[in-house]
């Protein structure tokens, strides 16, 4: 096997990403969620978003949850802004990590936004400016990157110029999201090879949805070729929009249970990881799709 | 990434592992699941085993199966049989590819057939005299190789042993078997690295469940290894019998549609296989757990 990484840092992403695309669940459920997410050893939590309530009911509390919520100081939390108004909630509420996203994909931005990718950029360079101004970081998430619902193949170059308009523009880090469970290990390896070669110093994140099973062959690509930080949800929460039914992101426990097998560090205590799946499945009340969830980590042996 | 096969060959094994594993099913129904398969350009289909009806009621009626349905001359068919009894019926009914199992866990073979490890191993050196003799070739397949719900860890070494010992004794192939699902790309490393180092010629397959997430992982690592031949089960038919409503064997739908997009040919027709695949979930009247079934292939777009 090819090289692989001594350690990966895992960012949980279940507290919003994962519960902005389930039925709402009430706000001290989520200020459970969250308060027990570190106590595995999680240090990296994309918290909640400051987007409109009308838009996005589920995150209509951020505010509460992330005022109710105990803040590990050993934890760094993070928050999804789409717009000005968003960012300065953020920045109110204490938020020193931000996370913009737009779409590689011109059909799928102008779907979420009403906006094209290069209007949407226009817009994050303002945002840039302004939490840089407030002495935040900004991390651009680049969504449909391995592939759109509706375009079908999102050309690597198109996605590697992005990043260089965004690193231009002064974004800290960048995000590719695997919006529908279109990437591969091909496309992983196309669209990674085609950042590093235009951008080899700016720090990548890669998201990665399980809709078509190839979410942690994804993960052993990319760690092959030196990534090191992946999004992850707890439960495997969240689900995919495009199709009812369907697995969303990659679950955490999964992930850390094949990397912790390999000998690959996580810093997260692994039977800790699968009580909280346990809650998370309690909070949303029905099954979610993570095998590690349902059969245990394989260490755990059936008494002969 | 580490170079990979051109051409892969995917046994299908549905028909066999995968109903043998759910509710029964009628006679009918399993008949035209194996004459469904062939249009999808598999050319290896697992059909039957000839086993105990009281042992195992799904596979009562093999016989009525494999004669009712079609036998597309560019197939090969195999079937599994548990002694001289079941491959006297194997070989009455026309097969000449038969799989016989042994687990390398002694404690997993004792609860299976009551026999160790190497009291079967006696048993299986006496089988292949006897399918040798009828010019039937023998696949060794060894269960629980990367792994024991009962005793944990197997130790690599503990299964080159037994392929050193098939071998002697005639095996003509030999499979391994991630019976609940326990391997990852490290287990898979060093198993094909020890069984290559002792037996480097020997045909191998592999048989991965997806119990823990790791299917195509697993699948990915074994190529990078050069291992070019896998098991795989239409739908993902089969689960569990160690976790009740966990994952089983890996969807082949999901293990050609990651194959298709990295530019590895299998001489399968994915959106065939797709179709193949609901037949299979109205067959079993349950969801099957594969997402390529569930979400579709990723090249299937929506139109804006």
């Amino acid at each position: 096997m090819t090289e692989l990484p001594a350690r990966v840092s895992i960012r949980e992403v279940g507290p919003r990403d994962g519960l902005q695309n389930e039925d709402p669940v009430p706000t001290e459920a989520k200020i459970r969620l969250l308060d027990a997410l570190p106590r595995t050893g999680i240090r990296r939590i994309e918290a909640v978003s400051f987007v409109h309530p009308k838009a996005i009911p589920q995150m209509a509390d951020a505010d509460e949850v992330w005022s109710g919520s105990s803040h590990d100081p050993a934890v760094r939390y993070s928050a999804l802004v789409p717009n000005s108004r968003g960012a300065r909630r953020a920045l109110a509420a204490g938020f020193t990590e931000i996370e913009v996203v737009v779409s590689a994909s011109d059909t799928h931005n102008r779907k979420n936004v009403n906006r094209s990718t290069d209007e949407s950029l226009d817009d994050i360079a303002e945002l840039i400016s302004l939490l840089h101004g407030e002495n935040a970081r900004v991390e651009v998430i680049v969504a449909t990157s391995f592939g759109c619902p509706y375009e079908g193949d999102v050309a690597p170059a198109r996605v590697a110029s992005i990043v260089d308009r965004v690193v231009a523009d002064g974004a800290d880090r960048v995000a590719f999201g695997d919006t529908t469970g279109m990437a591969t290990p091909r496309r992983v390896t196309e669209l990674v090879t085609a950042v590093r070669d235009r951008q080899p110093d700016i720090p990548m994140l890669l998201h990665f949805h399980n809709t078509r099973g190839t979410g942690l062959a994804n993960i052993l690509t990319a760690m092959q070729l030196g990534v090191t930080e992946f999004d992850a949800s707890i439960g495997g929460l969240g689900g995919c929009p495009y199709a009812p039914g369907a697995t969303g992101n990659v679950a955490t426990e999964e992930v850390v249970h094949m990397l912790h097998d390999m000998g690959i560090e996580t810093g997260i205590d692994l039977d800790a990881l699968v009580e909280v799946a346990a809650l998370a499945q309690d909070i949303v009340g029905k099954e979610l799709p993570s095998g590690v969830l349902r059969a245990g980590p394989r260490y755990r042996t059936i008494p002969a």
